[in-house]
């Protein structure tokens, strides 16, 4: 746990794009030494969910603000102000292609295996595609003697095309 | 199976790319009716690394050429004469954002999730990456009544960041 | 009605392009709890034209700012002063492509469908547009038991091409 | 009906980017005479879902290739052999932004409403999407003594975001 | 009046996305020596139309198809072939921002005169903006002892914003 | 004229490109109530060149700066000590393509008439350019019952092509 | 002087987006063992304006035509069927930034030191540009005992800024 | 000399990108009414490279910064301070391609006879290139009875190309 | 050693994407005079590490940070505040291309040698690449008579590409 | 050895850019089966230099062709007729930012690494950059237990910036 913990909101951050909120609760949970998994836990959610909430890719409820405000001891009133009923995300961070390694990693398995993912999408399921809005998504961390794997898992509803 | 089966290697398909004998065994594929997951059999790997070979993102050892001209009943000496032992893969493949929905979500994934998973690798591993070299990809298909769900799975090994 | 309601006017927030004043008009309708469709009526327009002139892309005339000021509780000088008759609009708001899922999705209409529409257009009309100035946006939910959906309507004037 | 016709495919055509079949159809269209949706009459579908079909931006099912090979007078086989069973569309076409005015117009449509259309449907919905999968496009002709005008309609299922 | 003319087709050469008709119709005006000028009077139009119809930017109807293969040598079948009733233009011609001197100064145009242009507009005609639809485009030579001028108009219809 | 005026200059104004002054001349414009046409007559300068002056495309002498100030009733040395001797026009305005329509329909204008135009001064000219530096550009507003037009002039001198 | 010599006009040669008979050029020059100087002296003109003529970015005259196909051994007919009196320059080579280092240099001289050189020009001639229309361009070497130096020279004329 | 002059170092202005000493410089060098020649001889260098020096393309050493300090009447403290031993230069200043017609003007020098260029290097000099880093600029004024002329000329270290 | 020095975190600087404590790190090392070979030594690291951790691109951990601030006389808390356990580098700096000539020399090594070092990559060890996090890069001063010599290093670890 | 090898050079391949002889190169070499190593030894030069002279970013010199001619039995006027004394290089290979993964890294590490590297190049060195022209490259394997590594250097000519 820091005993003080700044976030960076200017520059090239996730932060500078999103309302100053955001910062402050990355702060909170540093100050609290909090991992994503234990806010998960305080407001019923997967971590990852709540991970895309604290950079904004995700609303709130009014419960969940209420349990957040609780666990990181800030004000609710503070994230009613900025992100409660009147606020909805607008989803998308970071420049294209990333630099950054981690990301471009990511942005690199679309280049290499999006379009063989497509073929066999379109060989089990037909003419559609996997939605990434009623998609779930985990990280999780498989011990390997070799090094630990990552295990990074979508898990979207296929969506048939509609014709008419 | 199709009697005949012609596959486009002209304009944005992305066979353009690639050696012409990608087409072939493209049409090949089709013309013996095959799926993904048979030809995955027929050589023993897994169906995703099948289709990333089959557009061209990965190579064929030597066996495999040879067990994949033989069910698909094309010469081996094609194979090996186009994408043999002195061709590499050029990796990455068609435009930057994807404008076909099934790869563009994909790419949203990342645009919208990418953040947030950086955040939960760091947090579980520490400073480093998920590996997309060292990584496995599949593609499954989850019955679920109101909607089948496509799951896909990124399984990567973690690199730490040296320091020197 | 929330009690107080801060609109993020930085980063990658559509207010951040446009004079102050819109933050302000959103802020004074959160605070009411005031839908566009409320607001439509106060001065007699629709909702949709009213949303797109709470973001800059269309210009209130001397009557309707009366109106809002009154509607809002704010001072009707604060918004001549800021987007009166000296002031003319600059439209266009976000980068292209878009990230946000939801102004992404509309994106993607004109990539797949539009040149489709072109080809309707042209045949039932001749050579010519579908204006976009003289043209009128609507937005309304239409119930439906497998999900409500979505019915976003452009009616806009044929323009023919001119030949000189 | 045209005698003959030749459907450029070539250069900034939205069919060099398809298979040649595409051209093929659009020739046998021109020759015939007939119009999107006397051919969608003829296939039981509307007009722009067909009109997108001609534009490789949907897939034709067996029972629609062999209806549509009659009514155009060209061997069903042709079209199997292209865009059967084994083909899945790679949609989205044209470059971006789009220089035709037809096509600049719906995009500057998304530039100029795109952000108010996303404000009405959060208020209107919650959070979440217009489907562009689950969608269908209408194009309408509305006479009016002023100049007709284009009625041009998105019907799309509204999606909500995922938690989890 | 040259014997023989051929108009490159490739590379950057505007022709180059364009359907091969058209640089037909421009090696016919070389051969037979004929101005831009001397074929608008022939087909009853104004020059800077003819040129911009002859660069596939504008639609020749049927009589001047007709007209045109006579005053050029052609059969006119051909152009009914390629560009009759079926074809619509694909307008927009060459990159941006364009590299040729004469087009950049245009361009330069936008860049160093538009705001000022856009605020007159407004001043004078209110909300709205100058229609490239309804638009007559002339260039004409004016004398002059310093320096011929070269004097380009655009003649616009003045179309207001809608509002609804 | 207005009380008070406050002209935006962040954002996506062209003011947040320009020395604090112009913000300051725009607001002055509109306090007094004045027009370009009548700015204009005050200095002896044309509306045109009035209006790119003030966005900073243009750069005003000493006498206009004496007889600015004192038709808009400011401080001469305000204008002296941002745009004057010292200061030197950086031109060009905006982003490209623009999103604005009133400039994009300028653009449009580059993108389908630039290269007919193109074709027309090299027909009537030879090997050269419309100089876009010694050219008069007028906005004029032409009466028309089905509607008004507004007409666009260029006019530049031709620059021959140096050979040499 | 080389007994046969081909000029790739594939790829990324810059002669890929120029009449065929500009790469025949360049290999009659290659074959008959001509330098650019050599072939200057023979039409009368620069060489450094003779090899942009050989690059599409000049245009030969009726006499240079003449004389050229007499030293290089051609038919004169050729020439003036590609790029003869009904042929225009469609100026601007290569893809910006170049990713050649000799091009490179260059542009790199326009991003560091362009700036600094717009500042003297002000300063010595005012408010205006070099013209790169009437401008004459020289490359010469000269000597020196720490390796010899490239002298590249634009003589331009100054074009002050029209006001109106 | 101007009583007072302030540089605007904020928008599109070269100075927002470099340390505020630079405006600072810009404004003393306004205040004192001195030309980059005269500044240029106050530290014995050219007024090139000293008009580069003062946008943040090139280094002062230690002498120049105390000349420079004791011309302008500022404190060296401030230049050693900022732009001292610890500070090296970012080169390279401004968008691209540069929207200023002067600075467009060099850019298109590059586009147009760069490639002619780089084919006389080759054949004065062979496989290398100019250095733009042991590279001296000048600009001088020709007065010509036409019209002043710019001349503007690169002295640079021909590099030939390393085997190894 | 600088009395005082000011690092300048604004426009274009890499200090301006970081948080604020690195231009406070870059100031302090400035004042002490130390090179980053010799904090390295104060930190047991190598001077290129060093460097990169001091833009931000590599993370201290709690020891480093321990003995960089008594080494620079900063308080540790300060470091621990900004970029102590909670932060976590966003790699990658600049625009691209760069326009630096120092970082453009690298960026050039990729576009010139990348394609020759890919082949001999895989010609040495196969299908794979080289490591950029298990990855140690130095640079090394060689002396030589002819002018001294840069040497830069890559050592990373060949990452064989999966198959499964 | 292969007994035949044939090398694509359409799509994306880096011989899809590069006069036809290239790939003709590659293909001998394939059918060789020798490496770059024994070409290099053939005509005394280092492997990363023929590889990069085998993707035409070098020039071979007279006695090169020779040698390479015998060792690959080709004719040696091929290669004199394609890439022979009247050839130059037109250097820079590939899309940037890179797709594939093993460029990519190459790309990351001036990413990352840049900015780095340049601060310590200039505090070894002072003002100036690590030639790219007077560069040698060298790619050598580094056995280690933990995996091999690859060990790229750049030794690269320290160039002082030029003052005058």
């Amino acid at each position: 746990m820091a005993q003080t913990a700044t976030v960076h909101s200017g520059g090239n951050s996730p932060f500078a794009d999103l309302p100053p909120i955001y910062a402050k609760l990355a702060e909170a949970k540093a100050r609290k030494g909090l991992t994503y998994d234990q806010l998960a836990k305080a407001i019923g959610k997967d971590e990852v969910w709540v991970a895309s909430a604290f950079y904004g890719q995700a609303k709130f409820n009014l419960e969940q603000i209420e349990a957040l405000a609780k666990v990181l001891d800030i004000p609710a009133s503070n994230l009613h102000n900025e992100v409660g009923e009147h606020w909805w995300p607008n989803r998308g961070l970071g420049t294209t292609p990333p630099t950054d390694p981690v990301l471009y990693r990511l942005y690199e398995g679309v280049l290499v295996y999006g379009t063989p993912i497509k073929a066999i999408i379109h060989e089990k399921f037909g003419d559609g595609i996997m939605s990434m809005i009623d998609c779930k998504v985990t990280v999780d961390k498989k011990p390997d003697p070799k090094g630990d794997r990552v295990v990074l898992t979508f898990d979207g509803k296929f969506l048939p095309y509609a014709t008419w």
